[in-house]
């Protein structure tokens, strides 16, 4: 049995949508909060072109949810962020930041309100599930925090939208982007909101009965069948092209918002108090000593991502890393998203990538690589 | 590059033994706290007769250090479990759970004590550094909670005493059962504790220097090569012989430690106070709905650990789930650990072992499964 292969016995979680990757040809998994996530249908690069062409459907079951509810859930969920949630309104969505007391990015998940007091935070690959318990512990505030039997999938790409339509009627296509709905589909309880993790169109559908895992899977192929949807897995090559963040590659606990220039998502001017506002403002008032950049990088096409931080060389100096690299077959370019030293962070500045076996030129360039509609900034 | 297998790229850490466990004919991994873990080197039955026959060496590393320093760290590390650390002298270790506040287990590190305020946790896969510094948050404790450079080596079998003497010289016989030594071997910087996941005689090896991952294993293999000495990984064979836990598949945030029979590890009546003291004093008099069991498992040989939790039936009601089970080459007999109704957990109960293809008989059995020396009562 092909499952035979993955790892530990029952020490990582499968997904609801396990057996119906399975089926529809998942070969590779990687393991992402605890919880097995397919990688790989057959081809890395025709995923690429499914989802930016048509559709994909992907098993993100491994987004956990943390649930905050209670009567001082919405005190308690800002003190989490230093991203102004007082306008957050019910059933609307937030790319937000979760920061500890000195300032570094513990995970960078989509908040859901779907109540006054009622949110979930949708999670990258850390526990935040036990650092929002932890804080409660002598914060005074009456919240209770679990993770819900929640698991969503994404259906990202062009087509996403028909199929949408297709499964839910017309309505759905007054959801604007970055706010939800709660949502049955025959009978299975949903929540769906218009986020991915692709800079495509697409919309996450998490599902409220892990017991239902298959019949929604095989229901959203069904019905995307007609518009040529494929099951596939989140683009490495789609998400680095539109420069977003994968948690502990391009961002972790030693990282904080300014090295990313993700200013926007820190509101040092609220009132209310949040865990790092006093690490960030003297952040923010000293500067940073690094920066994230984008990079081209010269030479061959890189059979595959980077599977080390390759060191950034200037006169001989090592003045940062490279965190996420990949050859983009749209761009015909290998990009990167990459940390160096604020001194070498101009756009133009040539740096040295040295790599296990070789050495190779790259020069910095904006980022995003492509994102027509720049979007990112709007959410 | 075989390397290019495993997923993520950058995502999942890579311990500094990895380049030397791929050299030495690791052909698996998983993934446990962030970082890959080797799982495979051929054979997972040679590898157990290699750990009770003679020694294995286990890349590790992917037990992080959780480290707590700062004047009140002794004051706070007691808040972070029930056990009575009252007693623990500085270089002393313990088998510990880490509680959250409804009494529900988060994780069940070994602690070592460095100094009187000077402490690791060396953890199961959860990221207790999370939880750690939340609750450190509103504490109004003096802390400092971070990840240090540490990345531990499991050297477990019975000839590890001999390759250990040949390292360190005689006066590492002294080292007694759960203590530790700070120490070097050629100038590389260690810490080394008489500790394990085996059940045999074992040491773990804390390479305090990242950078020194390839020198610290090939001396280790030098030494070790004339006791034969093998490469290996953790096994699953021999720890559920030995009873012991895995996280997230024995127990997890849902779980209790009465559920599980570790009574032991919650000193409720110490006046410290600690998270979860309420919980748990509540659960200890209102008792429990089930219990840990240990399981023979009729039929076939199973050819592999259970990649599910397969329900336990009795009359035709689900009582509970094998969470553990494996063939033991030992013992001729497939054991298992289970979670069952407290009505149902009598030694010698019957139940029905509802698999996937087909449904087997098993017998509630006294655990551990094989401990000689009975040595888990005594940390």
């Amino acid at each position: 049995m092909q499952t035979d292969k993955f790892g530990f016995g029952t020490q990582i979680r499968k997904s609801p949508f396990f057996d119906a990757t399975i089926r529809w040809g998942a070969t590779e998994f990687s393991v992402y909060n605890h919880m097995y996530i397919p990688r790989d249908f057959g081809s890395t690069e025709q995923n690429f072109w499914n989802l930016i062409n048509d559709a994909i459907l992907c098993d993100v079951a491994v987004e956990r949810q943390v649930e905050i509810t209670g009567p001082d859930a919405a005190t308690f969920m800002q003190m989490l962020t230093p991203r102004d949630l007082s306008k957050l309104s019910v059933v609307q969505c937030k790319y937000i930041l979760v920061i500890n007391a000195d300032g570094g990015i513990l995970n960078d998940p989509v908040l859901l309100r779907l109540a006054e007091n009622h949110f979930w935070m949708s999670l990258a690959d850390s526990d935040i599930l036990l650092w929002a318990q932890g804080v409660a512990v002598n914060s005074g505030l009456d919240v209770k925090i679990c993770e819900p039997d929640v698991s969503p999938l994404q259906l990202q790409g062009p087509k996403s939208g028909e199929i949408m339509t297709a499964l839910f009627g017309e309505r759905i296509m007054e959801l604007r982007y970055y706010w939800l709905i709660e949502i049955e589909l025959d009978g299975i309880p949903l929540v769906v909101s218009r986020t991915g993790w692709s800079s495509e169109l697409g919309y996450e559908i998490y599902l409220r009965d892990g017991s239902l895992g298959d019949t929604l899977w095989e229901k959203i192929m069904a019905a995307g069948e007609p518009f040529g949807l494929k099951p596939g897995h989140t683009s490495s090559i789609r998400r680095i092209e539109g420069g977003m963040l994968s948690y502990h590659a391009d961002a972790d606990i030693n990282t904080n918002p300014y090295e990313l220039g993700l200013d926007r998502l820190v509101n040092l001017d609220i009132e209310a108090e949040f865990i790092g506002k006093a690490a960030l403002s003297h952040i923010r008032d000293n500067g940073v000593n690094r920066k994230q950049v984008g990079l081209f990088i010269e030479g061959e096409p890189l059979s595959g991502p980077n599977t080390t931080f390759w060191p950034l060389i200037q006169r001989g100096k090592v003045v940062g890393k490279v965190t996420s690299a990949i050859y983009s077959p749209r761009l015909k370019q290998n990009i990167a998203l990459a940390m160096v030293s604020t001194g070498c962070a101009k756009l133009g500045t040539k740096l040295e990538v040295s790599m296990s076996s070789k050495s190779v030129q790259a020069t910095i360039v904006p980022k995003p690589f492509y994102d027509p509609k720049k979007k990112i900034a709007s959410i």
